[in-house]
């Protein structure tokens, strides 16, 4: 029987900001990446979220992202990548602590938005998080996005690695996403997502709007976890994937 | 032989501000307390002053505080005890991963500033800074004040706990350290301190200022880290005690 | 005829984190308090505020409060008076600057949440409010909750003092608003919103919940900003006034 | 009689943490360039530049930079024109409200680290800077580094200018600062700077690494803040231009 994870970031609300519906998308996904008081978060959303994942049996990871959370960690923050994975340290650390309180334990890392998509491009980063995450813990694995040099330089580390695919990003024949900018980033509609990932999980190759499909190793797909559709989108595939007899199970054991 | 510990807060710089030598202080003390981010510091300071302990072989502390960089973590910011149990966690476990990238670990815990005074009075808060410690680890080892509520409480919970007493403060009849209003609350002669902290060696019983000397237990003595002279007065209160027979040592094995 | 003001909270968003309807609440109110980048906001949040502002015609006002994001300006930071001042100033000056480039100007100033709240018991936290006000312009006025000592010390400033009532708070007879810890602490019922408002608008004697009605001065009514029934709470109320006969109109002229 | 005016980048402590010697140093310029809360200072800070450059008759500018504390304003954020305006607008508001609760009055702006520098090359940028600027008050004078970019926009848009030179920094044949990376950038001793500061005052010409002298416009020569000899160095070269007849005097009245 074919089984797949959904991961989403959850847990990104500030004070008195909420982000999300992290109640309802806790009751979707089997993984939970958790904002760690970089881009979001502070220690009460941090362990409000990690009790709801705790109740729900979902698995937590970490999701550092840049200090900055007037830019929501979308900005690349000029820093080497020894002062990233310091920052990413840091960050890790202070979820894996509210964890304890909370009865949780973070199983792996993810990092967020600009810094994940500078580790997906940049082997120094990318190594630079992997010895961070590898120094915390061997334990704990990497969650990449399917063909980065995250991906890479997680296997060479000999970290654990887990690769996602993007439930409603459009893919290139190169295995990059097709960019934001183009009409066919994104994939709008849930029944034709579900499809799309059903293909993909029949047969292992991932449709790509430029050619053939191509082949993708996968063991977690993202879903978006706000927004006004989110809810709504990841419930519908979630609900099309079961009846299709997908399992959805998180990659790591509860 | 006698033994003794001497610890300092340390690591209190931020950003592009210094504060205090370290360099100079981790020369002297054989316990560091690390700030952690809150009302101090930041991931590169950490690791810097995690780095100099590690080569120095000073044992290591966390030494949370309020999130209140412009208050130093001086101002008592209104929180429930459940709040603070979470942002204490958050900054020890910040820290804790900072230093397994730096080649150290956490060992003990003591609070900072306002908070400190208020975990020393307020027996709720006591044991929700104990209880974070002890969810995060129990083999984290909590440095309290001789005769505070923190000490109380983290006995009561079966938490490991060292005492400490103030190298520079008068104290009370009563175990309490004078008011700073008062002109006897600070010893500002490093001769007088080292003789007083002599005495308290030699028999077990503090002077104070209102009385006949009062049974204290300490396994600590606390010296300032920053000021012009804290690293004079420091060395001098060290050679003395040396030159007396007295052993520094960390209250924990390194 | 009758005319009367009407104030709400707006602009407190922050970075990616939305706060209550602002486009919505800029057709209720005609006098709008915006926060200053303390308790919220941020420079563009500022900027799009201030810009819907003047689009509406609506008056602008600051809204000062603690620099606690976390704690949204709720707790009280233990500052000195004269430390409130000049942080009352940072933030007005920054909002009026950012007004002049969105083309509007700011015309008051009210103390937002627990500053509020201490400012309106503390006389020297009032003078301290009342004197930064006056040091930036002669021209700011400042907006106080009617009979507490903010209203006093401005008075006593001989600065502009225009003072407010609230849509929603039950009054007790001593003037001052029903604690929140009691159930007739707030009006969730808008219809008895609006008939207790046309009540006092028709004979100046506001109804209290423990005697007979009192005299109060009021030039403005504050709505709620935010929430989930906001803005039907506050149409409401503006409907039923003006259907009245009350007209709705900014205490200072545009 | 030839005039210059000194000034240099003070009011850059943060909370506790102080930096450089701003009451030597206001002893020594003309003019002050004070930080406005993004890259460093707080109000208290702000208040407390304001009030010894007040006592000294120190003129005072606004020293806007990027909202990056950690970084200290050296790292560029990444952000639209338009943006950056609304947060330089945020910043010297905030330092002119303070202004006016210590008696004194902001004169000009120069933008700060890595915002002068993007300032200096981009046009978009140095429009956007110029525009806050001029919404604020078309009295407020631009402090820009002679044949910047920022020179331009502002006299293309009808700003009052003033042009500044390096005291420390060696210039190249085309008019821009040796870069850091090489030997020369710095001139170390007080005499060599003061001697080609003379040469310079003498001719209009500026003495360059590479070349002949090339002719530079400057009312004012910039001189470090902090650093262990900024005071020292600062006090020389004021004593070495003023035993040369030149007189030290603001370029803007007080």
């Amino acid at each position: 029987m074919r089984s797949i994870d959904l991961n989403s970031d959850l847990g990104e609300s500030y004070g008195p900001w909420p982000m999300g519906d992290d109640a309802a998308m806790l009751s979707i996904v089997t993984s939970a990446n958790v904002a760690c008081g970089g881009h979001a978060s502070d220690p009460e959303t941090m362990f409000r979220t990690l009790t709801l994942a705790r109740d729900r049996g979902v698995i937590v990871g970490a999701h550092p992202g840049y200090a900055d959370r007037e830019g929501f960690g979308r900005r690349i923050i000029p820093m080497t990548p020894a002062e990233i994975g310091r920052m990413v340290a840091a960050q890790i650390g202070a979820l894996q602590a509210v964890a304890a309180l909370a009865g949780t334990t973070v199983r792996y890392v993810k990092p967020h938005g600009a810094l994940g998509n500078l580790a997906a491009d940049d082997r120094t980063v990318a190594e630079a998080i992997t010895a961070a995450v590898r120094a915390i813990s061997p334990d704990l694995v990497v969650l990449a996005i399917s063909g980065t040099e995250l991906e890479h330089a997680a296997r060479a580390a000999a970290a654990q690695v887990v690769s996602e695919i993007f439930a409603d990003r459009g893919y290139l024949s190169t295995g990059r996403l097709v960019p934001r900018s183009r009409p066919d980033a994104m994939i709008h509609d849930a029944k034709a997502a579900a499809d799309r990932l059903l293909a993909f999980l029949d047969s292992g190759l991932m449709p790509v709007v430029d050619g053939d499909p191509i082949p993708l190793a996968a063991q977690s797909i993202c879903v978006h976890g706000d927004g006004p559709v989110a809810v709504a989108m990841a419930g519908e595939i979630r609900a099309r994937l079961s009846a299709a007899g997908v399992a959805i199970a998180p990659f790591l054991k509860g």
